[in-house]
């Protein structure tokens, strides 16, 4: 899957992200890269992204760079998050998310994500993201 | 701090916990029980909560459990968060979150939670997170 | 398998735990307890056990409570680890790792891990750590 | 501290690292590259490198670029490791392992660690460790 399927299967699956006008940079076999809009819904009071908001992030960019691989016949679930959290992302910047794939095996998917405020090199957070892959034939699209 | 002082709190700084109507159903010197009733904005389409709810709810859990230690002047922030996503959690059931201290340190909190739907024994997922507490006088309330 | 099985399967296969003499004080369908005699190969400059040390009774304690699960035909390999350290284990006492299955799946099996100083309460570390289940029939025993 | 005052001081408190004979190939400011030679002690049945001795050679490299920038004064312990196994290391190839800062806080050092099996592109192993630093003055040198 290319961008576009990557962002029509985004619409129709997740509503949310694209309420909150998620972008997909660049995909490829190995990498992607998202760019997401920060809004009032992602901070807590003080004007901090919140930890949960850039799970969320992990989360999308690790899922679609999966997804952009094997397609949208397989369903993967996050089994593990892993994010260490290392600066303070405040609000009035985008923020980066870039995910690359570790391994891709039959049965798990190990993605490690760099979350980064647009125009800064040092990372907001880290993350390693492990997804199980259920055997062929054993699930159905959409379920997640 | 009691579990009246702690729902004050919560009102005051992130009133999204106060709209989701989380209940404190316990806190003592080591541990905390919280109830999250699960409506739409939990859900994924398929009707199973997210990841991203489950972290929000582990991380509301730890913190509040550390606030209750030692009070709101102190300001703990994440540094890591580790995952484990066992069984689907699905629409109908409340989650019950419970959180326990592993460690209270001059400098790091490491506490454990345990979540799982309400009446199953069995955990939807597990989690350890780690906080920063900064030294005395170094951080002011509610910049969190 | 029960402990004695689990004893032989260990000499077989894992000499280094016969030579350091761990000791399987209880096993059942959901938990083991590992004593484990600390010698200086366990120990830093200083006298305090080494986190390496610490992973491998983590490690072994986890596989262990899966094969007396699964048995001995299966093969589980670790795919991830996770370990807070959080109090000194110091020379002169053993270590207690107490190990309880949160996931027991066709693919996937999820552990907890407490470690303390025997007689102490509070945990000197505590892990989860996650195996992959070959389908039946993909692995032979003691390739591990 | 360069590769020379690395090695130093690893002969010096790590004697198992000497006999180990592992080397420091690059060190930088952010960066630092060990090679391990595989031996028998490193080993599991069936000639797979096991997984606490892929913890060991992550928490060395991540102890001694750490130790690179702070210095032998100041004493850095592991607050948390987080590691995925992604693909068997075998024996007959030294094992390459490469650490990067992700961050160096005051009180919290963040590193993300690759290993993969000299010659190959793709990692056997990654991890993310947590040390805690102590307040200037509340620590000696060598207790680690």
């Amino acid at each position: 899957m290319d961008a576009a399927d990557l962002l029509a299967f985004l619409d129709e699956s997740f509503p949310q992200a694209a309420r909150l006008r998620v972008r997909i940079e660049h995909v490829d076999e190995a990498s992607i890269r998202l760019r997401l809009p920060i809004d009032e819904s992602h901070l807590r009071p003080g004007g901090t992204v919140s930890g949960p908001s850039l799970v969320w992030l992990a989360d999308l960019g690790a899922y679609l760079l999966i997804l952009a691989q094997i397609g949208r016949v397989a369903l993967a679930v996050t089994t593990n998050i892993n994010m260490n959290f290392l600066r303070r992302a405040e609000a009035g910047r985008d923020l980066i998310g870039e995910a690359r794939l570790l391994k891709l095996g039959r049965q798990l998917a190990v993605v490690e994500v760099s979350i980064r405020a647009d125009g800064s090199v040092e990372p907001a957070a880290q993350a390693t993201l492990t997804y199980s892959i259920p055997p062929r034939g054993a699930a159905a699209y959409g379920v997640r």
